[in-house]
């Protein structure tokens, strides 16, 4: 299409995650072609988001209020911050609905190949919510890649020095899994981890 | 996220085709967390096209005049009427500079089974466009996919009964291919339509 309007809309979608050249045109069509409410609609959640949701000044999830619900929530017991990579993480964490501490939400992980260091995503506000005297437990929860596992020892050796317990969520063999198709870390550690 | 415009934003995103529950919530997270100005321009993006975006009067692909660019160009040959089922079809015609004649653009393609006949990819506009008394050819290029073929079947029968030249697109092996990896029907189509 070489009108320069529906170019800048193609150009816009590629701002999405995941969307390249060939996405972007086919989501373009499809809305200017099918979904033109649904078009207004997206536009206006983007502008309602971005300029109603912040981020929590205690946890640094996503919230519209200065301090997020579950920061406020006085029956979540204060002593254990769980610490997570994302919102993403911290919402699937509370789906399962047996965790009832707090949390701390980085900006991702450490990445060293991508530059990405301890003043990237949130050490230093990390490491002074740890310090506030109520809590005891620092649970890591960050993913278990290679930049998750990295960013867990690091906070781990910091958060020890500090005088804190700090715990990692078990690595083992997921719920609803066959051994035979399990990655054989996984294996290894589930053995290792055995009780 | 339980934030209600998060979870709106989520929603919206949706609206995006081939983008399910898990992307909307990363194309979510990514934006709110890394890409606030690229929110802000998509949205932007979305209105404008909604608002500026209509379809060309003659051959329906989309346009912000009432009359298209290529159905106003004088150089171009008014006696060929080439049809497609979207205006990125059009656009990847164009990119080839190897035609010079007109365009209709369909609603996309017949699709009994989805309930899409003749009446919803405006048959009836083109059978109006191609009698315009200048058409003399109308070369159908509608996709070689099963609705494809069939949209071109009906057409073709349809404007053979009012006197017109009517061709399609020539089937064959893809420039650049190997014939091992071609697909048996593309060979048959090849070999009955040597040259």
């Amino acid at each position: 299409m070489s009108d320069p309007v529906v170019q800048g809309l193609i150009e816009a979608l590629r701002a999405l995650p995941g969307v390249g050249q060939k996405s972007a045109q086919r989501m373009a069509f499809h809305l200017l072609q099918h979904n033109r409410a649904g078009a207004i609609k997206l536009a206006q959640a983007l502008l309602q988001s971005v300029d109603e949701v912040g981020h929590c000044e205690r946890c640094h999830t996503f919230s519209r209020d200065r301090i997020c619900s579950i920061c406020l929530d006085p029956t979540r017991d204060a002593r254990v911050l769980c610490v997570v990579e994302t919102p993403a993480d911290l919402a699937a964490l509370e789906r399962t609905g047996s965790y009832r501490g707090m949390y701390f939400v980085l900006a991702g992980a450490l990445s060293p190949l991508d530059g990405v260091g301890v003043r990237d995503i949130g050490f230093a506000p990390l490491l002074a919510r740890a310090m506030d005297g109520v809590v005891d437990e620092v649970v890591l929860a960050t993913n278990f890649t290679a930049e998750g596992e990295i960013t867990a020892h690091v906070l781990s050796e910091q958060l020890k020095s500090r005088g804190l317990k700090v715990t990692r969520l078990a690595r083992g063999v997921p719920v609803g899994s066959e051994l035979e198709y399990v990655d054989l870390g996984t294996i290894a550690h589930a053995l290792m981890d055995r009780r």
